[in-house]
């Protein structure tokens, strides 16, 4: 149930009063709305104690109220050290898939940066499909991403497998990144959930809207409000000539939804560079209100997924094209 | 088998050679090229009678050998009566979802042109899911849709359900349309491929890239090469907020795998109209040469698919963004 | 609307008064049940009218009504002259994927009918995904077929493609076939409505549950309530081992909404045929009221499909396998 | 690549020779058969100082080698200490959702040992797409699930969702049980391919089969070889009747190519009780080596799932029909 009370102090008092009424269904306020997780109705005592400073009791919403815009109907907003990301903000996020040496991420960083970029992202652990493939440098690679992020003065982003690996991580980098595999991992979910700090959320190969949305709540419910979606193709029947199905609908149904940040990650949707640059382009127009790319200089040995790289030339032709983009659809 | 001859001389000699020796597989000259249906290899014989006047031979190619790049390299470009289809032009097909009446089909044609369209579409012919739904208004709806094209000098596209009524659809309309739900009805497609008119062919709702090259093929194989293709929106495992799951990529891929204009149908794909716009420009963004849509200037009383009509309005701002993200990614 | 009535002439009764109300929308009368296409509410004078004849009024059907269980609760049984489908019967519909000569297809039957086939499928029209393929032998094939089911005191099925050679292939066979393809090519559908002859309806390759209804209720519109619908294998995301994903959950579900009998194509699921067999017995198990099977007796030769043919001892062993396993579900 | 040796000696011999010369990827030896992960050929030198050894190699073999029949290809046979599972052998593995109470999981587990079954199920750790949905009973819930296994003699599997509980649920379980959402959570894979227990390994949601196999390896390749894969169901464009669907050709496909057990898990397919039984008679037909199904006594008011459990008196009538089935395909 998300309760529009007539203001703040209103809502304050409505949660305050229902709070204890239901120990275990958290309550959060957002303003002068008040959400009450699995509540449907309110007892005629709750009510009668309430109702003069209520607007409105809505009750057809999601499960996933706190990441609902009928609870919290303006945009979030993200600020990090070097990026503002949400809102009318367009956030670039650029690098290599992999982590591979000190001096190959901060020279990637360097060409993206220069493109517009300003975050920087590389994986130091890998979920790969095979376990003899390569699985990322771990801490080392870390290491390196952070220092090329600082010599650069761009925000790190970088992706989290393990509830372990939470706190190693989190001395790290400035945004945690879950990846498709992951996405119901609820455990990691959870842990994230209690760190105050920026996660992008990519859709799983198969997840509806309704199970994103339900993902994000999971960070959400614990207290990180700093959530960014990201769309990076689905599984259909069809995967012969890309690697997954870019679901550009998902970005404006998205927004409809949630006041979360929409972004794309079209590398992996498309999965060959020659479709990356007309896909994210799509995301753009559709709205997407940042795009993550996979960038290399030597795509042919890139450790992991080359064939889906961009080369910095290109990068800088896809960013120039995304701004006019982002003018025309104003 | 496709063959590169040394000339447009060279390839008209091999195919007149290779056919006698094959008399059921096609065979199909264009340019300095010879498309071999079905054939794997030439026999020694036939190698050396033309070997002198061959470049290459490709053997790697697609079914689909005339709808095939490595057969026909430059884009197809079909001139109707008012529009320029394929290549770098940009073709606007809009109007009612079905003929209602010849006012209102020439009301909405009216506003479409305004708007920069110059097909007009419109259904006589109506394939819906239950039989007790409007099947459409027949030979009356051809009438009133023909009229109002006359009138203001546009192309007439409209669909064509059943072989026995290809002649009657065909004194009418300047263009075919084959749905989704007959995109394999082939014995419809062969029937086209004996017309000398343009055919939308609409992917069907789960084909395949490689499926819609195919059924292409089928038109194209009787002789008619005027073959537009159009993504509307595939199936997916999650329909709950739009109808259909619009697969951009389905626009760059076909481009790199054919010559044939390739357009897309933002409204069956959104299925409700605030989502049509964002698809609309995401397809034009990854390089759509055309877009159909429906409009409606009461949806809520449209006699089909109202809820996924634009008005004539947004249809108006709908086609100044295009125009600017045309402009963007030049 | 269905309306169960006290009586078949209440029902009968009802039909006549209401009919007359809708010139429209037709009315169907089965036993003591009405069925109102598209209609939600009798007018106060309708109802006042009827109701003392009625017994209970259903308006949460589905929208395929003739189709429905709540029309109809018995289960169809349909009688052709060697076969009785439906219900507690079981029926082996087998034969060779096409009609390759008057030999091979009475020699096919024979096996086949030695294990217990009563039906003899075969293939004049071929609905091949390239038209550079075998498009099947034509009316010499159905001529054999006819001659080989007319030898064997078999039924003939065979494919039917187009509206145009209906009553060509209505002059040989016993059951029309319906394919994957064609599932929603209404006018087809339509055509076969205004027949007195069984159709198998084959569900398309991303039709849902109900659009199967509803296609079938296209054919029991017109008036042919011979419909056999049949589950062959959905198109999903996995299709590197199989040609299609079996649905065997589709025949209990599609037994518990509709009275027609649900028969399974395993051929066609498993593309492979040493995958035919467990296929094929766990739609039995699921609950199948018959089975159609490709065979031949060289597979690696046939005109079409050869992979997933069994030879005439597989199926053999598989027919008897059949048995102990209706024996089992009991 | 895969090699078969002469004699196991041989193989140890090959497998020792080869591990030093590549000091990253894997060397496993099984009887006669050595598999070297990502390695595609020999070096002269290599093939020169072991040739003699050696019958055949096999490189067209899947990146899943130790999953692989190509390197083990007898059936792997589970040990459990009421339980034997794989080969011919048939495992009834049933229980409630959830733990819900000492009393509760005892009484279940008395009525399913009754039927057959010899493994007791039940969740402690609930992965629920909500945050606000019951999340399990946590340690109390492994205490009741293991006393009530020892009271009944029964073998218990319960659900692990965090790499943290792993020493946790170790300490109380027989079987590991990985879910749907974390069938490629790798650090949980890899975590339990250190523990010498039994993992049944669910299909994720849109896993293909090799992703399936996949993710067995990063068990297996760990070191624990007791790998049991289960199917229980794809996400399809279809989801209004079932909950997902079985996909039953997974079955046998998997068979083909591996030789670990393959059960399956009718509850989650259906999710609904009335489609549970034929779904779960189809997948034994099929040839599944084993069922998981959910029981409960009063399924209106179970914790969690309650529309897809079996009563106890429902689940009795499964077992038998499952034993027919099984005497049926032999």
């Amino acid at each position: 149930m998300i309760i529009i009370a007539k203001s703040k102090e209103s809502a304050q008092h409505i949660a305050e009063m229902l709070d204890h009424q239901n120990p275990i269904k958290p309550v959060f306020v957002h303003d002068n709305r008040v959400a009450l997780a699995g509540v449907k109705t309110l007892s005629e005592t709750e009510l009668h104690e309430v109702k003069s400073e209520i607007v409105e009791i809505i009750t057809n919403h999601h499960s996933a109220i706190k990441s609902s815009r009928d609870f919290h109907p303006e945009d979030t907003i993200i600020k990090t050290p070097h990026s503002v990301i949400g809102g009318q903000h367009f956030t670039l996020m650029a690098g290599p898939d992999s982590i591979e040496s000190p001096a190959h991420v901060e020279a990637m960083g360097k060409a993206v940066k220069a493109a517009g970029a300003t975050v920087l992202r590389g994986g130091a652990f890998k979920p790969r499909t095979s376990p003899y493939s390569f699985q990322g440098n771990g801490e080392a690679g870390l290491k390196a991403h952070r220092a090329a992020a600082d010599a650069l003065e761009m925000d790190m982003v970088t992706e989290i497998l393990d509830t372990r690996d939470v706190d190693l991580v989190d001395s790290y980098t400035d945004i945690f990144q879950v990846g498709t595999r992951n996405m119901q991992n609820f455990a990691l979910l959870k842990a994230l959930g209690k760190k105050q700090k920026p996660v992008v959320l990519k859709r799983g190969m198969s997840a509806t809207i309704d199970d994103l949305l339900n993902a994000a709540e999971y960070i959400a419910a614990g207290g990180n409000d700093q959530i960014i979606l990201m769309e990076r193709g689905i599984r259909t029947y069809d995967n012969k000539y890309t690697r997954n199905t870019l679901d550009v609908s998902a970005i404006p149904v998205l927004q409809s939804l949630t006041h979360y940040p929409i972004v794309a990650d079209a590398s992996h949707a498309a999965g060959v560079s020659k479709f990356v640059t007309p896909l994210a382009l799509a995301a753009v127009a559709a709205g997407a209100q940042g795009l993550m790319t996979e960038i290399h200089d030597d795509p042919a040995h890139a450790f992991v997924d080359g064939a889906q790289a961009l080369t910095p030339d290109e990068f800088k032709l896809l960013a120039d094209k995304i701004r006019q983009i982002r003018e025309a659809i104003k």
